[in-house]
């Protein structure tokens, strides 16, 4: 244990480098405030900038350096990434969806500018973020992460997500659920950096399936995070999910077989980068990270 | 003005002609129903396949052809069109937005499925063009579109639009509103079919301005068929632009400058077609419907 909170250690470091860089190119790559439309710009700026562990660009560009990668179109794509995130949390949080007024500890998008520009500040950063992914000039990323967004991916997890509400669920239900809705996207980003940085299929292939386990790993952790820590702790509502009854893992297998499931999906994606060939150093504390932290 | 009809008659067997192959191809592209998320995929297609005159295919598939363009990806492009322009109807129709009951004489996905279906199904639509556009391996064709729809472009005019209802209006702003939420779409439509075809930068500049103009053109018709029509007519409620407060050209310059102006902008796209090199005929005549059509 104090060998994985030592590498979590490490990966916090990275997150923290990386995430600063990321944030300077995110200021680059969204459109100004000065210009027409004034408030929806606002507004996206608002989300993009009310905090966030920045892991997706994080994980884009240690998947990158992993494979030597070299040049400038990862930060579009990191930027991308960071942006297709925080469409998804601003359409999650609307009154006709999660119905949530906090997030980070700050009001969310539509409590803060209204419902209707909270759906255009998605909108726009979605397909903001598309325009983004073409100026890396590869039509193949544009691909990987629009099929990890759509309704074989983020998207159908939060329509499965929703009509589960209420209801009792299988624990396939919710593997279905986490992972559309929150690893499909968290594997596409390792994906898109290791592309980038000119990786074979076969070089990939390993990649893909950290991504799988961690994205997996990092929901089921959200899961008893949201049962074990504050509201003050998490920024949003403690004990939300239990509220309005979400398909988590805690309430299907219980909170002792959902750390165990942490700690299984941690182990499954330290064997896929000992698969790999590319220098995986970062990937692995990054794991680390993921089944550790408490925030 | 028999001409103009004469003319417009030939748009008319045009867009019933290639309507019916895009429509073929949306089918073969959009999810099917018997796959999950089900009802997601039932919504989309509702909103898909409830009518419209299919005119976005209908001009990327004529610039497509004015080039001679050959082969399969314009299709993949067609079926991507007319995804964004439904994306974009199913979000304005939301209750926080224009808060539309009907649509083509049909319930609007909302009122059918849910709030929350309905804006999953715009994103999910929205997302599933872009990896359509992906799939043409032209990076450039995504950068065209994600710049005609978002802040820049769709999105912006949405914005504006919402934030000048019941408001006075300049003439500035009006032309703003329409052309970002109207032509930049149609215009990229007819771009995005040039460079399919492989026309050079040189070449595309006129579809360009033709696209612009009647763009423009299909807006200010739009205004008026409004005010001159019934609801039966329209399939939505007639005179609710004016009932809402919306920004248009009749509510600004008044209904007979607003139809000098549609047919100056006619003149101003046959203008940009005689500096073409391309076989224009098809686009001569579709902008003669858009300027004299009834629905």
């Amino acid at each position: 244990m104090s060998d994985l909170l030592h590498e979590a250690g490490l990966a916090r470091d990275y997150l923290k480098r990386v995430g600063e860089i990321a944030e300077l190119r995110l200021n680059e790559h969204l459109p100004p405030e000065t210009v027409a439309p004034h408030r929806l710009h606002e507004a996206m700026r608002y989300s993009m900038f009310a905090g966030g562990k920045r892991l997706r660009p994080a994980l884009t560009f240690a998947a990158f350096e992993a494979f030597q990668g070299k040049g400038d179109a990862i930060w579009l794509a990191s930027s991308a990434l960071e942006m297709l995130h925080t469409f998804s949390l601003i359409h999650d949080d609307l009154p006709c969806m999660d119905d949530d007024d906090f997030r980070r500890g700050m009001p969310t998008a539509h409590k803060k500018y209204g419902e209707a520009t909270a759906v255009l500040s998605g909108d726009a950063l979605c397909i903001h973020a598309f325009g983004l992914l073409a100026r890396t000039g590869s039509a193949q990323v544009v691909g990987e992460i629009a099929h990890s967004l759509g309704t074989y991916g983020m998207i159908g997890g939060q329509m499965i997500d929703i009509e589960s509400e209420g209801k009792p669920v299988s624990l396939e239900t919710v593997d279905y659920i986490h992972y559309h809705k929150t690893a499909a996207l968290i594997e596409a980003s390792l994906v898109v950096g290791a592309i980038l940085a000119g990786a074979t299929p076969e070089e990939i292939q390993p990649i893909r399936e950290y991504g799988h386990a961690i994205g997996l790993a990092f929901q089921v952790v959200d899961d008893i995070l949201d049962i074990e820590q504050t509201t003050e702790q998490l920024g949003k509502d403690a004990g939300s999910d239990l509220e309005k009854g979400k398909a988590t893992y805690p309430s299907v297998i219980g909170i002792e077989a959902s750390k165990k499931k942490a700690v299984e999906l941690y182990n499954t994606s330290i064997a896929a980068l000992e698969r790999s060939t590319a220098d995986t150093k970062v990937m692995r504390s990054i794991a680390a990270f993921i089944v550790t932290r408490v925030y």
